[in-house]
């Protein structure tokens, strides 16, 4: 009989935010699995280490960060065939997932390799986006209001087009691109409306209004615009 | 020295799915609040049943159910007052609130009237959202993909072009529109990729494909459209 394969979304950062089940499940995992960078650092690791039990065996699926996808389809392919040989033996795998694992989260490489294979769980997680209007007081949506999730790299013309069409918008990924979408949002007359966040819930959590924002902006950062004044009933 | 206000979300129903932080906060709670049907019944404070003290004080905010804006803004204006005199005595107050309060959150009525006179923090939770995805097996979105956070009772020709402009779509407060979002999305080609849940993560769950959804729906049920048949690395 083959283990089961659980997909545990962590949480933008702060193990106080990971859900009891994560925890639970975490606490009691005799094998975990989670990516790293190359150097071998793991902020998902990061995250649940004072939980992960001393004598469980870990599996680091080390991610080279190139832009060519070849080398982190392989890592995952790995990764995946790595996991696969413990579900066979009969042993539970508990993959760790920073945020919400389908919501731009790493499991989905994972997911997508064994999900035909073995029984499998999902375990959500607070979603960074979630997490960053709970610490800037910014109600993302109520009643009939709409939310756009749009990617930072997404052409000027897109962000443009996708940013007027909603009440709110979260954007992901900003990184390299801040200076750009900045502009799209000026062009917009929205930069009042936009606040940037980085390491939401991490003791180095920092906030400001979009205008004073770092650019380029670290990998862990997100524009959040509300357009609404006073919506609320 | 007033007291801090809690606005604590719960997550979709299952109390494995609040966060730790959620859990500890609520445990030690001595003034709890929570909306409440005018029968009575609070689907909030059933998910923390089992953490609330008994010698908490308890508020209930009984929202009438009703088209007309008057009736719950007064039940929110009496419930704020409620709690802003335990605050002006010293006392922390936790508010329940069902899924994440920001995102479709009822804790935003009562952060629109205290936020300015009391310290306050927003405890995010799993959205119902997240927690459909992981459920039906589904990822929302990856890479630079963009995802809309859609309400139903949306005109038609709106929900036309909402639902074409993203890769992911969720459909919030399907309800008794039902029906109409369907021909929408049927009439976009999508019906292949549209699925139905309605009470995630409660033990009366049920999902299947939005061809076979009930008509009218009950409150609690969304909507997934995920376009992309293999986007995955």
């Amino acid at each position: 009989m083959s283990g089961v394969l659980y997909g545990i979304g962590l949480g933008p950062g702060d193990a106080d935010l990971m859900t009891v089940k994560a925890a639970r499940l975490i606490s009691a995992a005799t094998v975990v699995a989670y990516p790293a960078l190359e150097n071998g650092n793991s902020f998902a690791r990061s995250i649940a280490a004072d939980l992960i039990r001393t004598d469980a065996r870990e599996i680091k699926i080390s991610i080279p960060m190139k832009v060519a996808r070849a080398p982190a389809q392989a890592a995952y392919d790995n990764g995946a065939a790595e996991i696969a040989k413990q579900l066979d033996a009969g042993l539970d795998v508990v993959v760790l997932c920073e945020g919400d694992p389908f919501f731009f989260g790493s499991f989905m490489y994972i997911y997508a390799r064994l999900k035909d294979r073995f029984e499998t769980e999902i375990i959500p997680g607070i979603t960074a986006m979630t997490a960053s209007a709970a610490s800037l007081g910014l109600p993302l949506a109520a009643r009939n209001e709409m939310l756009s999730v749009i990617p930072g790299p997404l052409p000027d013309a897109d962000l443009h087009a996708k940013i007027s069409a909603a009440n709110s918008v979260a954007i992901m990924k900003v990184g390299r691109h801040l200076g750009r979408i900045r502009a799209v949002i000026d062009d917009l007359g929205l930069l009042k409306n936009a606040h940037y966040i980085e390491r939401t819930s991490l003791p180095n959590e920092h906030k400001m209004l979009l205008a004073d924002a770092p650019d380029p902006a670290p990998y862990f950062s997100m524009i959040l615009i509300t357009k609404e004044a006073d919506p609320w009933l």
